[in-house]
């Protein structure tokens, strides 16, 4: 910290992101990207609006926030793009957070934006399954935040449950962050025109293979988004560039693409899960792009370290409740078969 | 506003971007874009990345960042790549602003930054001729904030009087918003090695022709990189996209042509400003890419209305102190001949 850094944020740990190591090519299954390449369209669609980039982007996102409302349903008033959905988690925090409550277990991105905008707030304990318990979230009059589905833990929460919660805090903003969705759970979008205020966050960094375009959207009650918009254009009106709305756009026009291709690591999901019970791995019924698991004998720090010197990059926590546990992202079937194989590896050497 | 904003920002006024209008084609004078589209390696390297962008960027931005310091003589650890130097003015409030100054007539964001961020500031009056007088910000012992050259006046302090500056604060940030230092004015980044309180902020929106990229940068000691470090990771650690890294880096790499477009536009800003002169305005000795210009009769409102009716659009801001005056964004020599014609006719029609 240098000597001019502010004593407000003096005690703020950030945020660490997924390793995105230099030193060797891994199999990488930390940070849950798509293992599929983005659709056609949008090389070209860059490139195009590469050419146009001498003027700024339109603040508003206009064309895009439109079809992408319109592929929910909703209006374009309805949705506010961002450079990627941290952002919109930020600026909901920044405008609905007085006071909040979220899963011990989570994204723990959640605590860090808490921090940084001082709002206080609880951690309620998943289950020992690792469920959700909606009854801990129902009239709890303080603004929620779940991602559904969960992570590092894959599960879902089923759509009565979300709305229970949301109609049970009617003065509170419920947040659910959507980024795994397309693997499986149910979205809370269609009840958006029935709570004003439920606010969903979702992402073209999974599903749509686009981790490195920085596009994400936050959905909700019209008068939910113009309060988005007001922090929006006091932090950064031109928050998205003309790239991501073109290639944003492109991807939506090819939609038929993504999701063969979560279809795909659904599958691949449940082969490598069935692998990794073989193996004496505890898998969570997992609906989104990962897998979270532990061995029955060999412990999670242990078990991530030997698979990175194998070549294969998990995720792994040194923190309470999660130490013995990995994330693994579904890639390919290829790569899970690489996974499953380094892990018995590891686990013979390790019995040795 | 909802009802479940909080009460933090319910005085916050956004900022507000210049017009982008839809509905024809305008002489777009009004938002300081360059006339001249990338270089030519721009599209094509985005083209590239897109279609690499299942993957999550590098938070650090580690080769464009390297890239970008070596052309300035520094280190990667001296600078931060932004989503557009927006997103730097506000980290570095963020980290660094207690206590603030600026002057009264400069780029309208800073007051909305300062709100943002809840920092109190004062803004210290121009001289009637638009300069800022040194003497103002020697001592003041708050965070300084300039932009050189600044905005809307044009005007630009020489480097000596920079430094004073930056000397005589030594336990305050003083931040040098250089977003128009490539038309004529002198950086302030030569003294980064000095001062470890000096903080520069440049972007890749005017010079580079990449507004719509967005691409801005923060340039100072290692350790106050280091704190807007904490604040980017705890907002949004993957601020720069892969596609906006790859389209900076390959116009860092074709830098003579952005060169030569910035030589021309100080040719047309001549050309601009003596024909503006003859038509009876008072014109400011601009060193960025627009002019800041009065006319002798025909009042800033009239004149910006006028000429946007017949296709011109320029900056108006209806403030104390400039609402008589219009900042004009320097273009090709050929949409310099159209704002002199229209501005003629206006002016003709007002005499009549």
């Amino acid at each position: 910290m240098s000597r001019f850094f502010t004593e407000k944020y003096a005690a703020l740990v950030p945020y660490t992101p997924g390793e995105q190591p230099q030193d060797q090519p891994y199999v990488k299954l930390n940070t849950n990207e798509s293992p599929f390449p983005p659709s056609p369209g949008v090389a070209e669609a860059a490139a195009r609006e590469a050419a146009s980039c001498r003027l700024y982007s339109d603040p508003e996102s206009r064309r895009f926030s439109e079809v992408f409302a319109a592929s929910l349903g909703l209006d374009r008033a309805q949705v506010l793009a961002v450079n990627g959905s941290d952002e919109a988690l930020n600026f909901a925090f920044m405008a609905f957070g007085q006071e909040l409550v979220f899963p011990d277990v989570s994204y723990g991105f959640y605590p860090v934006f808490a921090a940084l905008n001082r709002i206080p707030y609880t951690e309620l304990p998943l289950r020992a399954d690792w469920s959700v318990d909606p009854e801990d979230y129902c009239g709890v009059g303080k603004m929620v935040v779940l991602a559904n589905p969960n992570a590092p833990t894959g599960l879902a929460l089923p759509l009565r449950d979300i709305e229970r919660i949301v109609a049970s805090n009617p003065d509170s903003v419920v947040l659910i962050d959507e980024a795994y969705v397309d693997f499986g759970a149910e979205s809370a979008v269609g009840l958006i025109g029935k709570y004003d205020n439920l606010l969903v966050t979702q992402t073209f960094s999974k599903s749509r293979s686009l981790a490195g375009a920085r596009i994400g959207f936050a959905i909700g009650d019209a008068a939910l988004i113009r309060d988005l918009n007001t922090i929006k254009y006091s932090t950064n009106p031109y928050n998205v560039s003309r790239i991501a709305s073109a290639v944003g756009l492109a991807a939506l026009a090819e939609d038929g693409y993504y999701r063969e291709n979560a279809a795909r690591i659904v599958e691949n999901r449940a082969y490598a899960a069935e692998g990794l019970r073989k193996l004496g791995f505890t898998v969570t019924d997992s609906k989104a792009n990962f897998l979270f698991a532990r061995h029955e004998t060999v412990g999670g720090g242990a078990l991530y370290r030997a698979l990175k010197e194998k070549g294969v990059l998990v995720r792994h926590w040194d923190k309470p409740r999660i130490a013995e546990w990995l994330r693994i992202t579904v890639g390919t079937k290829e790569q899970m078969d690489v996974l499953l194989d380094k892990t018995e590896e590891v686990l013979k050497e390790a019995a040795k």
